[in-house]
């Protein structure tokens, strides 16, 4: 039955009709046979075993157990009781008694542990090349290199051999061979996901991250393995809100064009470009932000004092063992040893100088969307130079956990010559939720198949509004508008947008004189009232206390009717501070007002042939 | 003029009183002298450039200037622009053309700088005797050190010869020496205050500190100076609200009994007792905590890598100029040099593992309170074991920036052997005020002079009532008014009452129809307004986004302007829903107009004695 498609849905819908969790483990072998790749899994679970494992969880139950019945792979830097962990170094192996909290926690929720995945040694690289084992195989060309550090659980994901696959991500380890192997990877907020039980790279920067064929998937497993952890000191309480529909528009910073750096490589160019067009489409404004800084941040990773991290991890082992390690891997980490404390600390100055003047330009946009990937290496032209190509390789990625962002990678289409194409959307801690949702429809518009199995995307379902539990709707007018000026404030918030909605035909909508920040005042009139756009958001009861009390006069918060028979707070002006302001009802809401003065704003001369509408 | 006391208000006093800031600066000087300690100073502004920078502030303006003419004393590792900056190293000393930011801004107030102090050479110790120039003397027993390593500072405020002074506090240089000397030491909430101008000890530690005769002192001069700066990229947004009176009841840590350290010195053993005692008095619930994890952290700061810090700020020099370095603190930061960058990690990493563990710990009082130094320690005690004594000073001090926890410390009284006590009270970052706010009623109870000045404390201000911060306030205009139907929904949300007020008279009230409790609707108008009586009542954003969420139409929550020249949310009415409304505002308030109408109620038929007002 090596038909069984295992995205999570296609899974569970198999499990309800009938196939047993045998026929799944079979076809988890049968592909692994067919891949005929040894360098994905450095440790295989026992088949009678997993199956004993499977039998344990009872009767299939997707509503408490979520991930009932889910093969997954697991990166071999991370605990799994009962496997050894050996950090892709044979001689460093050690057998642990408990699982990682991740894995217990995934365990937990009914998935099942396939194997163990190789990786870029003690997960130094972005190459998926070092290591002592058989290099995995890129699964869509064999030619390239597959991406590291989790080069055996993205392939593994790619090839349809488990439905997901955990990986870290350090410098992009869970981002880059997501990007090489046309599926998803989402790298969460630092410290959402436990890092006890795994292997430290760098302490202070490590992410679990999760490896799947779906945006859907990927989400939902990030939600049932995120949680604080007293065992993990770095570890840190991170909303995982359901997957909701996200904002219609969203502002998306983006490299600026001339800073791009694609090494050469214009089919990556030009398919990022073609990222670009598809996120317009899908409504994102894109914004050119500086990246300068950026990519300075990224070279603190491996030129700053940040590898000592990786030899701290494993001092001892190493001073020891020194043959036992890669040789690239040991040069790396082995540059460490004349770093000085000061040195580390000198960089940690230089990180906070980054942060501290990139804190306002994050702030200026909702996500931004960069390559995945500056490039695609072969992987003679990688073993030929290890370290300028892995340098390359984590362009759009080293500076991301340093910056304590969030990230997730998705398929965008295939390139001209027929690679696959990928971006990665990244925003500030918590914004998981939002980078996913705008990644579910980017991948959606891709039509793409799942990673190298040739599956079609699963319909997806639609997405509900956000759930209103002990949340309070706000019904926003104007400037707070998604994609407008001040709509970052309600994101601030931990606002989630709600739905576009319409008032009832009560109100009129006025320009207000006198703002810094254009803005509408909505007024509630006896007769001779219009239906006004809206949008409708929600906030916390807390979020909303402070968002109300920074609404500056002449706006307050009101009722407003809406026409779907609700009402709720949202903003309202005081008929005493209409003096100057034009009425502008006639546009049935603000962003067609604005979208008009700007077209007019914006013409030379060609406007005129459509003329402005003016009511008053 | 020297019986001029220096606490600000007497000083302001004295001003206002036709005092001239020439006496001022004439007292500073013959206290000086009368010092006679060439340990204090290591540069002394010129008097008659002093005298000018007064003349610059204009006439007397404490309420623009709150530091009109108020002399203090800058640390000599802060810049002020044209003294040269030594850090105590002859050797290393260089002359800014800038004033540090906190000299700028506590001069934009209008202090006046009289000098710079002596400290323990580039801030490393708390004895106060490191220093090539003469040791600062004990203000109060010459026999004491004075205390480190802002000891300059605290000696001169203590000494009266400034109103306040600042000091820098790493591991306890700005408590200690307050401590040691019967004054206040405010030690701010980690980058409140900015470090730009500073020479760094450990910059990821760093507080620019404040001196004081008094707590209200303290604050002020606190409150001035902090804001958040682009310069100091450690630097962070902390509110300073007004000091105001403290919860009437606060739980209090303090260190297990069985764990308090005091190596002998039973007179601070008793002394410390003594002011628990004086803190149950005044209130306070104490808790016992375990202090082990705290006392663990503080041997982190030398113990561990953030010695290396030290080194990083000066290591050019130092490396150039090893003979030019104090014998003591070239030992101690010379140990850096061993330490390597996996070393500083693996710093970071115990440290994190403490914060993550006494987070909880921490959470569970309100504030900490613990001796400001363990025992007293003589001159030469401290010149003969210099590593031993100074470490055990710091048993209550070290740990503190390294938990981001800010510290003020008081006087309590004097131990039996007549040498001072003194306690810190320590708090989660920004509790700054609630720590002052405790420490002030100490302070008062204590009854004692000043530093070592003889002059008594001043009389306490009253304080206002709860505190703002994080507080919102709402102005109530007609059922929510105290003793009105619907006042319990406010209790019932911990709603605390703050004043009585009326708007600016840009208003009208009016008594709404169709409502089942009756009530007001509150208009601003263009012409034609009335006062309004009104109250305002303070929630939490929690408690104000539910009771915002809950306001019926036509009422609304926007921006009410009182006659007190604030502004703050309220109750406003939409203008849609005054049909069938009586214009009530000649009646000023909804409590006389509800008098009123129960006059009338009271009565047969009396309504028409008094016509509605309609002004519409």
């Amino acid at each position: 039955m090596n038909e069984i498609r295992f995205d999570i849905g296609s899974l569970h819908a198999a499990y309800a009709s009938g196939v047993t969790v045998a026929a799944m483990i079979d076809a988890v072998h049968s592909r692994i046979a067919a891949a005929d790749d040894p360098g994905i899994f450095i440790h295989l679970a026992d088949k009678a075993h997993m199956l004993a494992q499977a039998q344990a969880l009872g009767p299939f139950d997707p509503i408490n157990k979520p991930l009932w019945g889910v093969p997954f792979a697991v990166k071999d830097n991370i605990d799994v009781a009962g496997m050894p962990t050996t950090a892709a170094c044979a001689e460093y192996a050690y057998m642990p008694d408990k699982d990682a909290t991740v894995v217990a926690r995934l365990k937990a929720a009914g998935a099942l542990v396939v194997g163990k995945t190789n990786l870029d040694q003690f997960a130094t690289g972005l190459v998926g090349v070092r290591t002592p084992y058989p290099i995995p195989r890129n699964a869509v060309d064999a030619s390239l290199v597959p991406g590291g550090s989790s080069s055996g659980s993205a392939v593994a994901t790619a090839r349809g051999i488990v439905s997901f696959a955990l990986g870290t991500d350090t410098a992009g380890s869970g981002r880059i061979p997501a990007g090489l192997n046309n599926i998803v990877g989402l790298k969460p907020t630092v410290g959402a996901l436990s890092a006890a039980g795994v292997v430290p790279a760098c302490r202070t920067l490590d992410c679990v991250s999760v490896f799947a064929l779906t945006v859907d998937d990927a989400y939902a497993v990030y939600g049932v393995a995120a949680a604080k952890d007293p065992a993990d000191a770095y570890s840190r309480t991170v909303k995982v809100p359901a997957l909701v529909a996200r904002p219609p528009v969203l502002r998306v910073g983006v490299p600026a064009k001339a800073e791009l750096k694609f090494f050469g490589d214009a089919p990556m160019q030009a398919g990022f470009e073609a990222a670009l067009g598809l996120l317009e489409r899908l409504g994102c404004r894109l914004v050119e932000i500086p990246f300068g800084d950026f990519y300075a941040t990224a070279n603190l990773l491996y030129e700053g004092a940040w590898v000592a991290e990786r030899y701290a991890a494993i001092r001892d082992f190493m001073d020891a063992n020194e043959a036992a390690l890669h040789p690239v891997t040991r040069q790396i980490i082995g540059g460490a040893r004349s770093l000085s404390a000061a040195d580390a600390f000198k960089g940690l100055y230089a990180l906070q100088a980054y942060k501290a003047k990139l804190a306002p330009v994050i702030a200026s946009v909702d996500l931004f969307c960069v390559p995945t990937a500056p490039t695609h290496y072969a992987l003679d032209a990688v073993l030929a130079d290890p370290i300028t190509t892995n340098s390359r390789l984590g362009t759009y990625t080293n500076f991301v956990n340093l910056l304590d962002m969030c990230g997730i990678a998705v398929p965008t289409g295939k390139r001209l010559d027929g690679l696959p194409m990928s971006v990665t959307l990244l925003g500030t801690a918590g914004k998981d939720w939002l980078t996913a949702a705008l990644a579910r429809d980017i991948h959606a518009a891709s039509g793409l198949p799942l990673g190298a199995t040739g599956w079609p995307q699963p319909g997806q379902s639609r997405l509900g509004e956000c759930a209103p539990d002990a949340m309070i709707d706000l019904v926003v007018v104007g400037a707070h508008l998604s994609g407008m000026p001040l709509n970052g404030q309600l994101l601030e918030l931990g606002a989630r947008f709600s739905r576009s909605a319409k008032t009832t035909p009560s109100y009129r909508l006025y320009a207000l004189a006198g703002q810094s920040v254009p803005k509408p005042g909505l007024v509630r009139v006896a007769g001779d009232g219009m239906q006004i756009d809206v949008e409708v958001w929600r906030l916390d009861p807390d979020a909303f206390g402070r968002f109300v009390a920074a609404v500056p006069a002449p706006l307050g918060i009101g009722t407003i009717e809406l026409d779907d028979r609700t009402s709720a707070k949202g903003f309202l002006v005081e008929t005493a501070g209409l003096a100057g302001a034009s009425d502008i009802s006639a546009h049935g809401g603000w962003r067609s007002f604005i979208g008009r003065a700007q077209d007019i704003a914006g013409q030379s001369e060609p406007q005129k042939k459509k003329p402005a509408v003016h009511p008053m």
